[in-house]
């Protein structure tokens, strides 16, 4: 059924998944293939405006709230545009998807990755990306790439223990799930980071 | 723990649960205790945010995207507002909880009982509403009741079809738990109604 390949990007802010979203969707175009960028938060109308209720941050929610509110935005995403591209052949390429749950809301927030996981089953049954690219970097590099960019929202302006347990877990989904998340060191200099990317994105998708 | 009575109302619109929350009230304020109205979907800043999207007639969402704001929706109302009242002793009396997304969201909209189930028992765990007080109502009379009061929310420009799946839902709910639902045949007059309602008060929560 599904024809096109959906790909997702993970990492804290300042991994560089902006930049490698950029070069991802010009290498797809290079290869002439239709593709769908998206986010998450987002990426419907809906979603979008939850999106803006979860990332204000005079915004005041218990963590699980927080968690129920991105799996109805992500349940509303893959129904609108991630299940219709892919079945129209597109390729679908996100700027996060529930392994972010797993991170932010399960390491970060504290919410068991038991209930995390109940809701990930409930929202996508077994459907999974083809591929996640996780962005690995040290917080501290995180955060001089970062710095005073733009005004902190509420998940930016947490503490550097915050990320640092969103880091970890999105390390240990990693481990969990090897042949689908693939680590990508992007500690380093950027077109290392580039060239790893590619040699991956060759590998997995197009042998 | 847990001191004051949970007890919530449930209904389609134009069963009556306005004027018998108002009576409740009173009722209460009468002997003395403490209660605290709230009200689903919100109850709180956020709850209020999400109701806002919630019944917005132009916002267009999957069923289960619905059900799973619903919950993120309740998820705050009892860290907020249900669960700290009644530790401290208030009484809470809201119109509508969990069987109304049972009854919306499942009988209405068509999302499996089982899948309802399992957010039901992620977001509450064994937490149920010491009483709930379901108005029942054939639907034409509903509409009588209802007709033009106000420009018609998300919900409430929905057929008599789903309206008739709604009060299904909820018939089967109150069988299923007769114990906790009372069915009020809310068709009386009201004076008759108001009677009923006082007899299951006393009968159940000060015996």
């Amino acid at each position: 059924m599904q024809q096109g390949k959906f790909i997702t990007l993970e990492g804290i802010d300042g991994a560089g998944k902006s930049t490698h979203l950029i070069w991802l969707e010009d290498f797809l175009r290079r290869k002439r293939i239709n593709n769908v960028m998206t986010r998450e938060p987002g990426g419907t109308p809906l979603g979008e405006q939850l999106r803006t209720l979860l990332l204000d941050q005079r915004q005041i929610m218990h963590a699980e709230t927080e968690a129920l509110m991105m799996f109805a935005a992500r349940r509303e995403h893959l129904d609108k545009v991630i299940l219709p591209s892919l079945t129209r052949g597109d390729w679908v390429i996100s700027d996060r998807f529930a392994d972010a749950s797993f991170a932010y809301q399960g390491g970060g927030r504290g919410v068991s990755f038991d209930k995390l996981q109940i809701l990930e089953q409930w929202v996508q049954g077994s459907f999974q990306p083809d591929l996640t690219l996780y962005f690995d970097v040290p917080i501290e590099t995180a955060r001089q790439r970062v710095q005073s960019v733009k005004t902190a929202d509420r998940f930016e302006q947490e503490q550097d223990e915050f990320f640092r347990r969103v880091r970890e877990a999105y390390l240990q989904r990693a481990q969990q799930f090897p042949e689908r998340i693939r680590l990508i060191d992007a500690s380093r200099p950027l077109q290392d980071v580039t060239s790893a990317l590619e040699g991956i994105i060759q590998e997995t998708l197009f042998n």
